[in-house]
């Protein structure tokens, strides 16, 4: 399979004929990004890399961090995790303080936001600088030092993040969250303004198409249990009430972002990350959908 | 009508029959109080006064702080006070962060406990020192300048009120309050804190009864309009997802607290309040209920 | 008080001045009524009448039925009835089936339609022909043969009436509905049929405001506590999601219908309907409303 | 791989070790049946079959009948059905009508009861026999002509269905259901009581793991791109609220009935059917999901 000359030739197609979408407007410092930005990168598990358009540039990853966040955590407390978050889909914005509130303070899955706070309620309990550590891990998986977080953007999302603070109220009443109030938010926010390349993001996320194996250093870094697990969980809750639409469409394990990036993963070959900031109306990345759906489509094969 | 007998039976017939409910639990200050403490007081719009049992014993007011909140704010900002909350019954707690949520913002109305957290925050907004002033509207309706509030309840409810948190933290979310987390919810939970006989209940809510007039000073508080309005809400809002059930036995507008307080209005005749801390499962004085739907089933009067 | 002179001032001034909402569509023969006839009459305790404009034409009761529906049911199975029907406001359309599968097929009072199906099962259950039961009650309580439902009115229902079919078989599915799936629809459809003219209805609401007792034939007919909580329950849920607006700007018990008309309660004192088919969002008669607010306002008396 | 020892050895293993649930009760006909009966059957691409225990033994398919009535339906109507049901996972039980009410009449997706009855009114409008028609091409995909619905199965669940009527009620009165309720029901309620064995199941969904095609006819019954979608949904929504859980543990797609029958597919590889009346709490055979647990893990591989 010539990966190179599909990239390119999805990439040449979605600039052409993709051009819906909106830049996120919700904090300044995202509104601000030039919208017109594109890039793709493809990892092999066997080491080869494929990139084309901006993938070298940096970006806000917004709530693809809550995958590495998991991965961090599931690592330490492994199954335990399970009693503080569920692993089922949540229905979707419909109803999520309602289904917290009905459900007890236990959020449906770690990747609505209710459930990423209990994540980082657990880091902030298991590490001493829980934000030095994820950064660390972070680093460690995309084998790059430079990856830091945007302060700017860290104190705009608190300036507006007061749902994500109903959350963390709620769950402390039921006493699903142990530390601070403001600790957790700022921890959280902290951790959704990481930036990264599409390089950066495809590399870190090979763990995940590689068993939780490292591929460069060999060094397990989670479990082929853990592994399978945190790719189920992307299949099936990954893009909140798009879901169900992304496994239909691209047929593979995947997250995204508003920043506008887009991951997915293929187990035992690939990962594949997209970047473009104009989202559709569910605040997922009209050419990373196109560019994903593509990419299976021309290849004939996903994992269903 | 020999009022006086009147409660003076009913307290006697409730003491030796009524004896189920459990004093409130979830605040280590409330759960002290001794739940044999009875009293009941009725006082006319032509200023007379009949009580019987622990009537002079300061007891938490909780939830009917409420009305004296909405009497104070509303005579302030009048209609434009329906901007901000609304006039319908919720439903009940089956649906309340939901609703809110669904509702944009805007709660169902001013005594479920999102509507309490609106009025607060325009008390802060429009006095210098809303907590001494809302102390000061008490006093001056009660005619009884003792009127406090208890510091270490007010403590205790800060550390449990992470509900009340998730209220405040979802409406600034949507712009529906306008000051500081933590100092809305400070000023809310010193509210609830009001300590008050059943003596000094009576005569402050005779407002009510007397179309917003003092009936001793002669001073027009509230407009006849606002009262009326006022005495609306409470009969179709006053006791959560028992409004309905208490309209139906009691026929009259009232408002409940968990210590176990209860009041209720006959307009153009009388006030009657009850001090009982055992609750039914919905928060309900058990005696209280009780004792209001005795008196107007012997009164054979009630507003309907 | 002169009635005569209050309700032809407020006629006047409704025409004039209250233009707004649109007449019910959802069935063509609901649609078809000329939206400008507007009738008003008030009867008193005391058997005094006054009526002003269209008074004296019939027009579709449509919900008001409810009110004798459960007058009916009430006198037959007594305190009973509420083992299968609430007492508590409904929160509103936001959440009818959902409410009620939550609460499992017990709808939350008799005035949603869920609780008027209920309701009507009863009367089956109770009643050899339960169409000519009802028929003959509603007869009696107006002093009028003439009264008979619309056969055209109820066959347009039956074909549009899928929504509530939807909640009798969901509450067919937790045992709350004994009879036929399509018997208990075709009687509650034709209950909606029933036709009167203002006069008729005032004349039969005077029960509810003369304690149950047939001001003409000295009959009791319900008890003066059936008709305390009838008009409590009018009171609290009589408008589904515009009932506390209706008890804070009127203040009085009262009940409204899709055809236009709408009635209120003064307890001890009189009745009133008023007919005017253009209705606001919520389904009730915007110069109903408005009609309803100026009586109590230039009386400057209501219950609260 | 000796799938020939694997499931033997699982078989085993589940019968000593996994004796937790009880059989289906709701309807008289599932509850007669014999809940030690146990069978599994594996089919690979290359038409090899591998069974163990009562794998011969004809069970009510129930719910797993959804994935052949959607693939029926998908293969005729192609994309176009996508505007009658959607493709999100549902969020569970949690707010069935409620989710469909506030969704105007348009089901989450295929599996849950609600878009299996749009699948079913679809079926009625397309085939002339839609009972017969179905049956055939279940007959056909299994090569199987004994294949029959279960009469008294049927009748029994039309008794006790009422919960279905209410979906298929609320449906019409969103315009989603085009034939008559009863008709609708009737065709479902047949559906359901398809009675197939372990054999027959597993041949039937080799289709799903081959692309489409008959392995023996070499027929393409449906695209490939079809496959992957149905596939991608039963990853998704296969499992009601245990959706997340099934593909967590068991990283493959599948489907499950109230008769205990559970089908997985691995696309590429094999279709593996386990039976064993006893369900848990959320209707998933307990074994089944033991048995698809284990066999993925010895295997050492699934699709994640």
């Amino acid at each position: 399979m010539d990966y190179s000359a599909l990239i390119h030739n999805v990439y040449q197609q979605c600039q052409r004929e993709v051009n819906e979408g909106s830049v996120a407007s919700y904090i300044p410092e995202l509104a601000k990004v030039d919208g017109s930005q594109f890039g793709i990168c493809l990892a092999t598990v066997d080491g080869k890399e494929y990139h084309v358009g901006d993938a070298s540039t940096k970006f806000s990853i917004q709530s693809i961090v809550k995958v590495f966040v998991l991965a961090m955590v599931y690592q330490k407390v492994d199954e335990a995790l399970w009693a503080r978050v569920g692993v089922e889909p949540s229905g979707g914005a419909f109803n999520s303080l309602a289904l917290l509130e009905f459900e007890q303070g236990i959020p449906r899955n770690p990747f609505i936001n209710a459930g990423a706070l209990v994540l980082t309620d657990i880091l902030i309990s298991q590490w001493q600088d829980p934000k030095q550590a994820a950064l660390a891990f972070i680093q460690k998986l995309a084998h790059e030092p430079s990856i830091a977080f945007n302060e700017a953007v860290a104190r705009s999302e608190a300036t507006h993040g007061y749902r994500n603070g109903a959350s963390v109220a709620l769950m402390k009443s039921f006493g699903n969250i142990h530390n601070d109030f403001f600790s957790v938010l700022d921890v959280y926010f902290h951790l959704c303004s990481v930036e990264m390349t599409c390089r950066e993001l495809a590399r870190a996320f090979l763990v995940f198409s590689h068993s939780g194996r490292d591929i460069k250093t060999k060094q397990n870094i989670l479990s082929a249990r853990q592994v399978k697990r945190i790719n189920a969980l992307m299949q099936v809750c990954g893009f909140y009430d798009e879901s169900g639409d992304f496994a239909f469409r691209v047929g593979l394990p995947g997250k995204s972002g508003v920043g506008g990036g887009m991951v997915a993963v293929y187990p035992g070959k690939f990962s594949v990350v997209v970047w473009s900031p104009p989202l559709n109306a569910k605040g997922n990345s009209v050419r990373g959908l196109s560019v994903l759906e593509k990419i299976t489509t021309q290849l004939g094969d996903s994992i269903f």
